[in-house]
């Protein structure tokens, strides 16, 4: 199962009952952020979620409203005793931001792993030490982060993170392949094995393949059609919709934001099976008002709050 | 009337009901802030304070508990059509890390005057510009900054702020030194005139001197003498008590803070009105537990809490 809870649905300023743009992503005891607004450190500690196990930092872009958490997070991190390397996934330019921002803190006791526009898959796996990069030659993509260049005001990436998950043992497949027992374990966890001059390989004693779960998180952009194709099949679909009326098309154009109905057709377009709106404008107070706008194009939409948290369960 | 608002009264880390280190101080309907920890901006609006009219923001120290606000703060300010420059005070670094902060912001409509390590008093006075520093020649002394070096891990200074008020119109004493109505006025503000060849001088139209108003803001520190001396009858003495328990001392010394006793100390040995303890240790639940370790030593004493508004009014 993965949990994924809205820690601030607020787009340009915090306001007191609606943070800013964060969102946090539980698996298996790890924890991954997209965006990290002003007050996300307040948000973790409001859903009771531990700082140390922080191991992935996927920022959308550099605006304050998406990054100025940072130094308050990563410093908290410290103080509570991670020594781990953290990875920050961003834009073009992130590198420079997090270096001007590091140079405001006192020194961490972890390394940062910055990774600037990435342009192809990221392979995490879990280890002992965390979510951890995989060496380009591994075979097993436990959890794979894929990246989608947005039209907004300055550089800016959308994230589809995709979880995968592991094939059952098959033990008449291991029995008819005629696999000795001390290879199961090994075979199962993905590593091929020669053993007694015999290659013998997972396919051997793995059952057919099962569905994994896709998140996808895209903030802030005008809609593009490439979106609709990034987020294919997303079991959960996180979009920014900063204007829910439709009659704000204007401002929406003009500051490269998203309205709820061109939210709602991208979430229609890419086929997902649930959009969580969030990054609401602060003139947008009750943003339920116009659920509807949404709800028109595409029927499984939730309007986000902070606190919202929504448990995946794989198909099957 | 001068009103003192306690925006965040936590040290280290905030908390979802205890924010990070900051004081406003709103003055005929300008404002003041004493040091910006992360959400301090949340804070203005939970207490309903505007954004456009902050002219000065002293900061004690560049720990991130005191600072990490700023980028939020200022970046909102600029949004809230803010266009007049804005003073900043801090110590020793100050400037290199308002730049480095600055850097990860958009533009600013707004000057940043940066005041690093003000050795001498500062004036400011109310102008139709807010409050703007006055020149050096001015007789008139609105609003008295002073600084005094502390105690920290960290270049740290100490704040006080008086508020002058200005001398009454006295009808008789311009009577009797036969001054011309017309010049009435001016010399009421403090302007010297000569008029048909005689020296006018305000003297000779205003009564006696009358009190103003101090408060002092020392954080983050270990007591010391000359803290007394310089907070010296203030009406209201603004203090770090990070512990309550009087057995925390150790680690008030370590960490360079105090203890609740020790401030109450510097409280009475500086003669001042009213002692309001705040920036309390996160491990400080429930600060009231150890409110008579400050009481026993110094009577007049307030605990902190985010929100906390006190009016403060002339004596006379």
């Amino acid at each position: 199962m993965i949990e994924a809870i809205m820690l601030g649905s607020g787009g340009g300023m915090p306001m007191p009952d609606r943070f800013l743009s964060s969102l946090l992503i539980k698996y298996k005891g790890r924890k991954i952020l997209f965006d990290c607004g002003e007050g996300t450190q307040v948000a973790l500690r409001k859903v009771n979620a531990g700082f140390k196990s922080i191991d992935i930092i996927c920022i959308s872009h550099v605006h304050g409203d998406h990054i100025f958490g940072l130094p308050g997070l990563l410093s908290t991190m410290g103080n509570s005793g991670r020594i781990l390397p953290v990875n920050i996934l961003g834009p073009l330019g992130i590198t420079k931001i997090i270096d001007n921002l590091v140079s405001t803190m006192n020194s961490l006791p972890f390394e940062l792993n910055v990774i600037e526009n990435p342009t192809s898959n990221i392979v995490f796996l879990n280890t002992s030490d965390g979510l951890k990069m995989a060496k380009s030659c591994s075979d097993y993509k436990e959890i794979i982060l894929n990246t989608v260049t947005l039209d907004h005001s300055t550089p800016c990436i959308g994230y589809s993170i995709y979880f995968s998950r592991q094939r059952k043992f098959d033990l008449e497949k291991a029995l008819e392949n005629q696999v000795p027992k001390e290879l199961w374990n090994k075979l199962q966890k993905g590593e091929s094995i020669v053993f007694e001059d015999r290659l013998y390989e997972p396919d051997m004693v793995l059952g057919s393949d099962r569905n994994g779960l896709k998140i996808s998180f895209i903030t802030d952009t005008r809609p593009l059609d490439k979106i609709a194709d990034f987020i294919n099949n997303s079991d959960l679909f996180i979009c920014e919709g900063t204007y829910g009326n439709c009659d704000d098309i204007d401002k929406a154009i003009s500051n490269k934001h998203m309205t709820f109905n061109e939210a709602a057709l991208l979430a229609k377009n890419g086929n997902v099976k649930e959009l969580l709106l969030t990054h609401f404008s602060t003139a947008l107070g009750n943003p339920h008002q116009y659920l509807n706008n949404a709800k028109e194009i595409f029927e499984n939409v939730t309007i986000a709050y902070d606190g919202l948290s929504q448990n995946l369960t794989y198909s099957e």
